[in-house]
């Protein structure tokens, strides 16, 4: 007879108040598998979490463990799991939508609105997140992975997800130009998509020009441009025109939109300015689209293709590259958050996405 | 041998100074039609060149006939012109893409950037408008009418066409309740093809009640939503919110953008407040996209077809109804610009679409 | 606490073999509502497994109820049920897909490899249909009828699911002619539904001139075409025309794709001959696409929106005319299946569709 | 002033009669630029001309240039023309549609009913091919090549047109498996497309084994499959099977729809089989679509950017391979044509794309 097993969990307690504790995971539900987590890559929102208990508006209300892109191994199935076995490589989609509404029947899966998340303190009791040992989960939301693809790599699966969704959204128009604004994590992505699915060529733009350096080197963008910025005549104006340029960075500007040519598309990738002046006008009168993108839906498969593409091409880019930071254990969690809240480390290293490898003897970088 | 006719038209040749002339007009080129002009609907556009000279940054250089909106007569056709006679009803579409640019290639002929647009003053020398007896005009842009069809609601196919683009653009999801923003001669059109075209429900909303009531009335909604306007402690704050409220019509405000479900659709249709503050965050988390409409493209016969449609419903919607006044000849072409200048006459009478027709013998309303 | 029900159900155990038998009905699970199913129309399958105990290469191994298209009254709620009450009107969405695969994921459920649809041989133990009392069914596959929608037309929106499929795929473009071959009820469904959907023009064709005259008095086409049939010289050569001419209108035959336009396309709605043998050139050359349509996905709703905009139309249809025949009760079934089997009733009048009233009261008509 | 230049065409006068010939180029028009064609593919319909002096139902009526697949140097400009000067390198994009109908309007020039294909015996007078030293040509019709790009693989630019609109109307689905029948050149090219794009997997199929691994050792697919070939028990009987098993590629046939999963799509790409017998219902109930391709719309410039991705790319595949033969001058065109309608040259080495090179000095290779 299934028992529950002892497992340890990074746990978030308030802000900045991570924990290494016990918890218990009961055998796996008829329709769910058992995962091992191996791979963790930390992301944005579990950042907003992690330092303010909060994310805009959605408060944490109880101990709440982190982290939503993930990659592990099969420990074990329910009795009516027959796609799955113990030992196979796996990536888990980590939304839950609720099967009911029409959202959902028409495959737009993602914009349900009784989503239920991993490590987002939205739906109560919240739905934890994958910074645990082991976790049950639907295997109708798990995808195997191939041999060629580490499970550092597979929990890369989840934000590529997200820039695939906007490339789809995006109906990148024939001999299309792209320019991407930021070269985060999810920039690069966005800008890698676009190049392995054709585009004739791939800016990528930022105010750091060692992003920008690096999204050219390593075959995630053909191009770059660094958004100038100006020098002041103290110290405080130098600030405040540094405050300006990021904001500008992380705005659908002026410039976004005059760039595009008439026809085109604005993508608007993930947590940007809530309330935006725009010069609708030119882009109304252009037939300028401005398209949002939430998360993702029906991506996993074709991002699997997407990576296997790129390993194969001389031009990359190499996904894993995005990996700049790995730390093992839970118990290094905050060191791990930590890291992921600055852009470069002590080595002036840059730091682009940190991943925490739970994996039982160093397995996730394989 | 063929030679030139003299026709009469109105020309405007500064603000206010509109003028009866008389101009030459040639035998059609070999790909043209030579139409008399029988009934022309007057727009916004037209206003604001008839007030101002000009129409936002376009200023008019050189002496132009307004009008665009326009059916008439064939009266003659070129050598190479098999499809229309003399004797024929048709519609203009008035605006001639450059056809030779990646946009008209691929059928999105209204955002070429090199378009001529009679009646604008944008390319030089200026496309001269409708408001002149006879015009020569490619066959290939003019479509005939069928017998059921008024030359005056011939004249309407041209606004009517913006709103089937904005349909069309629209993707109008299954079981979809729509809001149509301003009741004017476009807002009751965009209604009116939501209606027909299968929406679930179709709200307009406007500060008038008196046109609510006409787009009810009328079919061309099924339901309607007066915007309220407070009332201020004196005249001037009066003004000063029912100056805000309009705006607030014209704008995508944030009502709009919290109203939409998720994965809906937000129209731009016409020109509204150039610069705009939208929350775009709630929009682009709920992938609501933001999609402007400019003008038209491959709209007339298919607009022929709704307007067929609305006549044998029961429900209507009578497009005839949108033109409240008629003036005949350009004599009266200054009566004209000042009535569509109002949003009520001196009796009372709304004020939707003023048409000036210019037919031999009042022909334009059959 | 719940215990079961005793219910009156039609079963088929053979070929013509059709019993009322009493079965039990256990209280509705958490997610599902129970119904007592009002009214219920014949299909084409439900007539092969009536005749044949099969239905093409599909066996019947098992006592089967059949019916699938269904409305019918709520008389009880399951726990977690919170959209239904009892004392609603609904109708029924009776295939049930896997929830599981890429296709359900995408939205495309209908084409989903594990559906189980009532009433069907495929799966096993049969998914029984609804020609029974009262059945237990989920919740999120049922729908809400308004006031304005009788029972009997509730049952309708299913056949009127497939016409809607195939009009969304048919991606029916600018200015149609829309040729519908077949006036059965299938056929006169699509024929309505393109043309409240704003086709150009919807012709009909059939061999049996007393359908076409029904399509067109009625309001479901505007036009109507009849296949000649030849008078052959002795009554065996009669049969055997009519027998190729039949055959001829159940056929993408070359008229169909030589009369489809550049661009077109034509749709094969239900099941036609499975080996056809075809001008796929003369298709190919001018991109007229072959294009399949299996049940339906996402209707509903809009299906319940097309119905209302028919009643409220001048020009219709009406499609309660579409119900021919109703029986009362499952003693009566045998002669509903004998009667749907016939073109014409003893009295002349035209079969459509056959409908079995299992309301308490005669409340379906309502 | 402008005068007439005398230049050598190749020339077809009936079946197999080919000759050298001279004519007059006049000064291009005013929209028209003047190229010297230095590289030309031949394909299938030249084939049939030259054998023939028909392709399928069109006669050939006047001596006619053949050759359609080209690319060469600009000599001469309109007055008009600005986008373009003498030295240049482009390709031609050859079929000049009507412009006028509904279908160009819309962008689907290619089905156009009134378009004229250079080299074509369907329009007359025929509309010359480019196998002529010089021809006018309208500026908008004509492609510049980036320096990257050879002049011979600007000819291949016309095929790889017809693969890359039959992989836009794929509409290829997330996490495709592609396979293509018959490995000449338009099935390389259509491999090669679909790989380049993202295909999960993409499969050629062809009887002949040297196609199969000239295809995937060059990377114009993943992998192969080899129709099996009968060996019969004499002769004849093995020419007989080979003749079936070679229609067998040529035909969607019953493996072909089985092997498409729900929802996928087939597509017809070039003259196959005018008349086919297909398990159409096998096809049609699980919304398998058959869809036809005809020649390309709007594709020069982004097949230009697949080359330049192809090239990039160290998996390729490397396009120029498809040119396995070259004749210098159309005093050889005979010996081309003539290899073009083997499958193998005498040396035993495949033939996929046989090129006349017409360029002053042999550049057309670099």
């Amino acid at each position: 007879m299934a028992t529950a097993t002892e497992i340890h969990a990074s746990v978030l307690h308030a802000a900045k108040d991570l924990r290494v504790e016990t918890r218990t995971v009961s055998p796996p539900a008829a329709d769910e598998v058992q995962i091992h987590i191996a791979s963790t890559g930390l992301c944005g929102s579990d950042l907003h979490y992690y330092s303010h208990f909060r994310n805009g508006d959605i408060l944490v209300r109880e101990p709440l463990s982190l982290g939503h892109e993930s990659a592990g191994i099969i420990t074990a199935v329910g009795s009516s799991v027959s796609s799955f076995q113990p030992g196979d490589k796996v990536a888990l989609e980590v939304g839950l939508p609720c099967e009911q509404c029409q959202r959902c029947k028409q495959g737009r899966y993602n914009i349900c609105k009784d989503v239920r998340f991993r490590s987002s303190g939205k739906s109560f009791p919240h739905f934890q997140g994958t910074l645990q040992e082991r976790i049950n989960h639907p295997a109708k939301w798990v995808y195997k992975l191939p041999e060629e693809l580490s499970l550092d790599v597979g929990a890369l699966l989840e934000p590529l997800g997200v820039a695939l969704h906007a490339f789809r959204r995006s109906l990148m128009p024939e001999n299309a130009t792209v320019v991407v604004f930021g070269a985060g994590a999810v920039g690069l992505l966005c800008a890698a998509v676009a190049k392995l699915r054709g585009a004739g060529k791939v800016v990528i733009a930022d105010i750091d020009a060692g992003r920008l350096d690096f999204a050219v080197q390593n075959g995630f963008a053909h191009a770059s441009y660094t958004v100038p910025m100006k020098r002041g005549k103290d110290i405080d104006e130098s600030l405040q025109i540094a405050k300006e340029t990021a904001e500008a960075v992380g705005k659908v500007d002026s410039a976004g939109i005059y760039a595009t040519r008439p026809g085109g598309r604005i993508m608007l990738v993930g947590m940007g300015h809530p309330i935006q002046t725009l010069p609708l006008g030119a882009a109304a009168l252009r037939e300028v689209d401005i398209v949002g993108v939430f998360r993702y839906a029906n991506t996993y498969q074709e991002s699997i293709d997407i990576v296997l593409q790129a390993q194969k091409s001389s031009e990359g880019p190499d996904f894993s590259k995005l990996i700049t930071h790995r730390f093992a254990g839970f118990e290094d969690a905050v060191k791990a958050f930590e890291m992921a809240s600055k852009t470069k480390d002590a080595d002036g290293k840059l730091v682009l996405k940190v991943v925490i490898d739970s994996s039982e003897d160093g397995k996730a970088i394989l």
